[in-house]
């Protein structure tokens, strides 16, 4: 299985998280291979992040990506330069890699995601979920807004058959979709990836593959009460821990953070480290 | 270490998930032996939970009790005959075993409990948390109710050293207890610790070793903030599910109850087994 980040320095604490959380649940995972595509990770933490991924026995392979390619992008500390990496991902990564499932740091593993790996994709080149499947009018502003017909994907997941991939990114749709789109751009990288290949996209179901925790109580309602906690621990294989609020600050207050912390300390405890870096 | 439960299969699911939490967070502790006190379990039932504490290199030893002993106690549903055991276990146990930590099966262990397992018991006979240092209300009425003078401890968690507890230990003790104070009896078993007991127990730190998961804003406040959901995580050790509401039920609202279930699901997985006693 190939995974994919694209993190910069700042979540290099969240993304060490993600990945015990990930061996953790997924222990029949042997194969495994974790691409990094970044600009400015030092040698010194690139070597302790390869370190840290062959204690699971996964290979680590970072890739340095020219950042003065979004220089005139819209970015700010929450959406850096490295959140538009994935939209390249396939035009950068070897040409070996035929599939990869992009994860964004803010994620809890908590269940295998052997099925989401093996989706089969049928005409589709990625796979994401919509977070807008129940939040009827943010759909509709985001058609209104992007010019799109189809369900708004959140990228946060995403499987991309990378061979089909390579035949339809090309960087200068990118940049002008930038361009075009630029004021109407809250998620920058999640809109362009809306607006180009929404339409190649194959639905995920979110309370499975992109679980947004900030809407538990949503999910249950909606399904009658069929997504409780029982269900969401059994079924549900990754947890997102979307929006500006992050389980490894303080004051964080959902119920799910408890896990996340659980996590941090099993993470601390196996790796015998202090990660200062949340504090 | 030597573990010590005393459940009746109503229990039991409850008591699969409190051990895998202790293995799966104290995988240092490599000889464990589970003593189980009850009267009622099938051969079937302790053939399998053999099995179960063998997957975790246990051995596991169950002891009949002869339950007309306590034909006269009170008990109800939620508190049966099995809980006098604990109180009658040093006179029960092999002779051999000279120290061993009894736990409630409502709790989760989420750090290693070498420590408690290794304290220091100097002149006192059982170590035990109060859950009355941060309500100090129920403690006053526990004073004037069972006539004590020390603090009301909580026996959900109680380190036992067997070679003094057998030198005090006398059934008619227990007995004449049970008889005196009945109708004042709230929790029998644990009034009846206290009231003879409570002066040999040396007290334990609750927030780290019995820490009740309904009392979380209270011990946050009562610690100006220390506490808090990272220094639980890291440093509590026994979370205790006190009260009616438990979290392998339905409708279980605390917080605390998704790491509870998310240890459901990784027990079961563990086990390749689905449990269905809790639905």
């Amino acid at each position: 299985m190939n995974l994919l980040v694209t993190i910069n320095e700042n979540y290099i604490y969240p993304f060490k998280i993600m990945l015990h959380s990930f061996f953790l649940n997924n222990p029949d995972e042997r194969k495994v291979c974790v691409y990094l595509l970044h600009s400015e990770i030092s040698g010194e933490k690139l070597n302790e992040l390869e370190l840290y991924c062959a204690r699971y026995g996964a290979r680590f392979v970072p890739i340095m990506v020219d950042s003065r390619l979004f220089d005139n992008a819209p970015t700010n500390k929450r959406y850096p330069k490295e959140m538009y990496y994935r939209l390249f991902a396939p035009l950068i990564l070897p040409k070996d890699v035929e599939r990869i499932l992009y994860l964004d740091p803010d994620i809890l593993i908590i269940n295998p995601v052997k099925k989401l790996w093996e989706t089969d994709l049928g005409g589709c080149v990625f796979a994401a979920a919509s977070h807008a499947g129940l939040t009827e009018i943010t759909t509709g502003i985001n058609f209104a807004r992007l010019n799109i017909d189809h369900e708004y994907y959140n990228t946060g997941v995403l499987l991309i058959d990378l061979n089909r991939a390579r035949k339809i990114t090309r960087a200068e749709d990118i940049f002008r979709c930038v361009n075009e789109y630029e004021k109407n751009l809250f998620l920058p990288d999640q809109d362009v990836f809306n607006v180009l290949y929404g339409k190649y996209t194959l639905p995920l179901e979110e309370v499975i593959w992109n679980y947004d925790v900030r809407n538990y109580s949503k999910y249950k309602l909606k399904s009658a009460g069929k997504y409780d906690s029982f269900w969401v621990m059994k079924n549900t294989a990754i947890l997102h821990f979307c929006g500006k609020k992050k389980p490894w600050r303080k004051n964080y207050k959902n119920a799910f953070g408890f896990l996340y912390k659980h996590y941090m300390n099993l993470a601390e405890k196996a790796h015998d480290i202090v990660m200062e870096e949340y504090i």
